[in-house]
């Protein structure tokens, strides 16, 4: 038994539809779960999202996105914090199955690493116990080490996992991809996630070779050279069987097409290129 | 004492100069060390690019590159393997420090990058008999993990440690900044590479904050975000204290100045931002 379905994340049609749009979109082609983003909720106000979402049954499988905690200074790092503590309340709002944290990375002007990756530790700690009381799982998306500079300096999943260890419950990971599949020690570190019960989500979509943009060039399922099938199968003996989330930032290619076209190609690559059986 | 030099990787030129030229200016500015790219070797063919060096007295520092073992089918893995030892034979007739390897990625229409790293192992082993008998020290460079797909499969220094430990001697590693700065395991690694004396040369560049191109955007020393001070102390408290080489892709900017800017700005952040004390 897996409830094994599809997610749109909404940033897969962000130049394309807004919250209401998408979700519509989604409904006409049977998909049930998204995962939006806070400008997206924020557009159309967090209590016409959540009443959008509860009226029509959808899973929520993430919020997009909490975490940025490193800053220059204290008033920069509490500011961090109190809205993380919003981000938190929104994702109870919505039912979210996690908040998806992007921890941040150096601040302006540092070169020093460690010292970022010290104040994304005490960030995720401070935060802890409002999201344990809310009961909305933080969930940790270790992201590319290309990335390591301007967006996240938890760069392999076995980081993001040192860090859930430390925190104890409440706290897991969200793994992309696009993010990981690079890592020779991506399968025991799948495996290792499995075991610590910490995999919240599983977000999907494929690395083009060549990719043209850092940041907005990820490629549709299937497009690309990520072993979709195979990272999958990994996932599901890690013991997760939740929804796989479409996240594709693509602003020459997908950002530019029919909203429904996008959907229609998700689903029937869904079907195709990225079931473990 | 320390032989802390600083070398200049051709590549940091290619647009502007030929060998003879880059050495030329280097020459003209008291460098004494320099990494040539093989296409730059037969430009001026094998015998004139010698003729250069050893007239000069000019330190090698690495020839690149070597590597670019996988391949579709087992006549591609050959060329590959004969490409190399020819590679090997160049790097000896320089007198160079060590053949740089790029070791490949996927081939193409693979999505198999275990077995692309299995064929990096096999043909690194296929390799070294020749390099011995040369003496030429093979030293395998980490890519970042964002060149996986197309130009190599090892992506973490403690992945070619592990290809060094498994080979034995005469395979050791170059250190490129660049590559390997946002490794939250980078001073273990690096103190690891010290211990099994397999350090054989370290690059350095930086990451530039926004990087506008995956492969030719990289910085100047000194206007990324690397640490390169800190990077330095770990190195040579790892036994290294052999040449820095500068090594610049820059398509936009580095490569449209004239050599001789490039080279006196890359010596003054070489005394100012690059030295360990």
């Amino acid at each position: 038994m897996t409830d094994n379905i599809l997610s749109l994340n909404l940033a897969t049609t962000r130049r394309i539809w807004g919250f209401a749009e998408a979700v519509n979109g989604c409904l006409a082609q049977g998909i049930t779960a998204i995962s939006p983003w806070r400008d997206q909720i924020a557009e159309i106000g967090l209590a016409g999202a959540a009443r959008i979402v509860h009226s029509n049954g959808l899973r929520v499988s993430g919020v997009c996105r909490g975490g940025m905690f490193p800053a220059v200074d204290a008033a920069g790092r509490a500011a961090a914090l109190d809205d993380n503590r919003r981000a938190v309340d929104e994702a109870a709002e919505l039912g979210a199955d996690c908040l998806v944290l992007v921890v941040g990375g150096l601040p302006a002007g540092s070169r020093d690493i460690a010292g970022a990756r010290a104040q994304v530790a005490d960030g995720l700690a401070a935060l802890l116990q409002h999201a344990r009381a809310c009961k909305v799982p933080l969930a940790i998306e270790p992201l590319h080490p290309m990335y390591a500079a301007d967006r996240a300096c938890v760069n392999t999943l076995d980081q993001a996992l040192d860090l859930c260890a430390a925190l104890g419950d409440g706290v897991g990971v969200a793994i992309d991809v696009y993010h990981v599949w690079w890592d020779p020690n991506l399968a025991a570190a799948i495996a290792r996630a499995g075991q610590m019960g910490a995999i919240y989500a599983h977000h999907i979509c494929d690395w083009l070779v060549p990719t043209r943009d850092v940041l907005l060039d990820r490629g549709m399922m299937g497009d690309g050279v990520i072993d979709l099938r195979e990272f999958r199968r990994m996932i599901e003996a890690a013991g997760f069987n939740g929804p796989q989330e479409v996240e594709i930032f693509s602003a020459e290619n997908w950002w530019k097409r029919p909203g429904a076209e996008v959907l229609a190609i998700c689903k029937e690559r869904f079907a195709t290129v990225c079931q473990a059986d």
